[in-house]
């Protein structure tokens, strides 16, 4: 299987979902090796580098795409299942911007208080441990946390024409920043408009649930995934399926309407799945959930909701073309 | 170490945190082998056991207590460590009950739609696999779940001369509905009046995050427990301790302020824990942080915030209280 | 019509809603005359008595209650009918407390900014022109503001054994903080006690809508109303009748669970004054209803709903016990 | 004074902020008579056409524009004077849309109840009494209201190169259903892209505040308005001046966060109308802000927040823009 390589200039880069002709055609079934730069766009290189300084929030979160995909119409169900997700530097950044992240007032939660102190921190990578660093900014402590590569943004072309901002999470997927979109997961997203036009970007070398203060370790991936489609069947909000769990992300704010969505679409997924009625599949789930909050700092929250497979039956999704992907993403590793 | 055994009769439950004079008067250092009903007060025993008609809703999750902990006073932690929890029926019970829960309409969020379904679902426990055993109504679908006891209700007495009735988490703890609440955990709450005045309820043979129809698998529970006055260092809100994570719990609405208060409350023990600054604790967990969502159905939502042990230095909270009473509890098994 | 004069001392204050015994058993048709300290308790007289240093959070919004209604039953409604209120000192205030009003972080919305400064304002009352007079802190500006006393706190003891902070809005009532609380309005609240139990404070000589920094134009009063009963009938929620406007009041977290239990508590009374069906109450409030924010800064938010009469065909609530009080009222002034 | 008419047909329709060419280039200065369709395209004649048949919910709320203003620029501020608002046809349409609306469950607020019926509501125009007449559907009562015109949707091009759907409101106006959109109101948006490309629609014969039900009653509208342009002092949010109050609009979710961006943007406002300190605007505004809810229905809520100029000393705003307008409306009347 051959994998095709992207690798973007900086005046290719999309801001947006929507509004941007294609960067490239693939076709159903090819292996993409793409990178993607960090969400600063590679400005933080040390922590006296401030976002204030140098961080132009018009344009953060660079998406490498989008995509057209051969065949996908308004109604298909894009499938992007990841193989490997490398970092693509030896650090990673993460900043306390001005007004952004979960724990101060942002321009949405609009307050009258000064700022918390801009603040950079940088993370260096050590690839044979499979690490990186946490140095605090105003103490000694130094703490090596486990490399656990994720992708903050995944997301096709919204409906109806609109156009989003890549630092927003919604029904077409986008700034979603969950730590389940990792290697192993084969992500399904509704398609809104012919080609799909998906992108990605956003990598993080690990993130914890909530993204606190507004930024991962910030840093930029080369990401392996093998693209398919499916004729029909678009979920109404993202689903993600691995080998462990079947996922759904909703987004929205407050954050309990993020879970909502999150959860009805599980509802949907199960009487899909197992042809559980709604009441059936609500109690069921009531039961199981696992319920991580992915990010409580973006343009709408973000909730994943998990059902453990090894509580359940089995059962197939789309044919079983999660199980498919993974023994050709086998072939390309 | 002895065990004192307490078993209530359906006269002494308490439906409310304050406003109750004392069940008990314990040492601290004591355990307690304490038996508690099931949220419903035990009336739904068949799937034709209707919450409309059988439940009383002034009358539910009674709470086993108050117990007045010798020596505790306003400022001082008091700490539960959870030895065992079990069964103390043969079935568990969960029902949608009408304007009740996640996916519906409520009191608090008022709508015109006609409720869902009124529906009772039993779950027939087997000790020997330590399964409950899902039942679909509307299908044929069964599906064995792991029995995981957890309380879905441990708090004290409110501040202010506050009585909040047991259906409500807040800072005093109560219905926060977390499944963290099980063996192995120690659980801080701070004391906001002389003697504690704790209760424990609402056992739970198992829950998923979220709680999403509004009743897990309830069922009355055995829990035994050991009682520990820390003097002073009351926490703000509840924490826990197990052998793998530091954790707090903030309850409140919208969702995001509950996940807000969990966030702030490990900012502030980071601090206590490494001297942690501030905003540094909040670079470090927002990288670290697991966050299930507890509850999105009671008074306050709830939100679990945690951090894992392994990925930091050795740390001890309360002079090494967790650890002691682990030990301590071995000698009671 | 003979008017019952009370005026508690410090020691006789209540800070909760329930949780207190009786100050006075007064009859349906007692016409009392009622003073209430302001809700720093009489402690910020200057700007230079900074709320850091005077208030002591735990005894803020003094209550001057609770009054026991001979014959009150839980079921029963009480009618408050207020007929005048006059400010009780020569000046009011106000302050921006640390970590309290909504456009700050606080206890609920809990962040890691610095708190805005800590300041007082203080409003000369000018009984002769009917003003109260704003004078910037950090300017020269001076606006002389109408004086336009309301309360921000009428309440009943609450449901199901719960005592709360007098800060609390709720189904009770409590501080509601709407301008609408003021003189030739009637408040019907259901009975939850015997007794009801209801108590009054929080006088503001004058208030926005939101109350935005947490603080009215606070001062003392002196308030005369009338107590009425009746049988029966208890709203689910607040309501409010004067010469011009049927309104409600919602009080929830988030603001549009408010709004929304504000309007549901309409279309019942819609439904109940004019025999409409709840789909025709909900159109019909669609195109009519008045909607201020009353606070967004209390432990509830609360919206008032409001549909004016002069639009509607002509309706009695309660047997037209507001018309009835405004000329009992006339008799007292 | 002339005024240039635009009657766009079906085809020009835009049902997007940004993203649509240019209906018609402006210079400042000019006074536009524009007609718009209503927000369901006209297909709602009688109670028997049900939304869910006749409704396509992609093609909603149609905007007539956008217009480019000659010589906007990002930066500038482009000022609205609506001088009158004529409705366009006899009678107006009012639907509970199924999954639509402020007391039901919605895309946003998933749940799994039953929808309320689908239900259309005609209101007949009478032009000589100045009324529309509610009329019950499952009762007799027929209530007139008075005719008291205005537009729903107000918008300009996003920021960003964000392209929004008209059902959206936000920073850039859009659909933020306030009956403050009305004749003698200036409405200045901050202009994001060359051109301004702002647009109109959503005509509403009369509205509540808050919009419950998800619709107003909606009618065809010709809207004469002057077109300003001012260099430079983009407001962040809408604000609104009319002869009696200094007004912003925000628009976000949940509701307290569309009232904190409004309270913040007027803070900003009175900074440079009385050169207060932000402390000071804070407190002044506290106690005289008027706060109607706009609504609680659309992909945001809006909130509105009041000063009312006679409270206050003399300002301008702009240079006196407002003013002038109303002198150059007069001249057109």
């Amino acid at each position: 299987m051959d994998v095709v390589e992207v690798v973007p200039n900086a005046e290719q880069y999309a801001y947006t979902f929507g509004g941007v002709a294609p960067l490239r055609r693939v076709r159903p079934g090819t292996a993409l090796r793409v990178w993607s730069d960090d969400a600063f766009g590679g400005v933080l290189r040390s922590v006296d580098d401030l976002s204030g300084d140098k961080v132009d929030l018009r344009f953060v979160n660079p998406q490498t795409g989008p995509f057209h995909v051969e065949g996908a119409e308004p109604g298909d169900t894009l499938a992007l299942h990841f193989v490997a997700l490398e970092p693509a530097r030896d650090w990673g950044a993460s900043a306390a911007i001005p007004y952004f992240g979960g724990l101060t007032g942002t321009d949405r939660v609009a307050l009258l208080q000064e700022p918390l102190p801009d603040t950079t921190w940088i993370y260096e990578l050590d690839r044979t441990r499979g690490t990186v660093t946490f140095t605090a900014r105003r103490g000694e402590l130094r703490v090596d946390l486990p490399l656990e590569p994720m992708l903050g943004t995944v997301g096709v072309a919204p409906t109806g024409g609109e156009v989003r901002s890549s630092l927003v999470p919604e029904r077409f997927g986008g700034n979603m920043d969950s730590p389940e979109m990792r290697p192993g997961a084969t992500c399904f997203l509704g398609v809104n408009v012919e080609g799909a036009l998906f992108s990605v970007g956003d990598g993080h070398y690990r993130q914890g649930e909530g993204e606190a203060c507004g930024t991962a370790v910030e840093g930029a991936m080369t990401s392996t995934f093998i693209v398919e489609l499916i004729k029909g069947g678009a979920p109404l909000w993202p689903r993600i399926e691995n080998d462990t769990h079947w996922m759904t992300v909703g987004s929205s704010r407050p954050l309990e309407d993020a879970w909502r969505i999150g959860m009805v679409e599980l509802v949907r997924w199960f009487g899909e799945l197992y042809g559980l009625d709604a009441m059936d599949a609500y109690q069921l789930l009531s039961q199981i959930t696992e319920v991580p909050i992915a990010n409580v700092v973006d343009a709408n929250y973000s909730a994943v909701v998990k059902a453990r497979k090894s509580l359940l039956p089995a059962a197939q999704a789309y044919g079983g073309l999660h199980d498919e992907l993974r023994a050709r993403a086998r072939g390309l590793l």
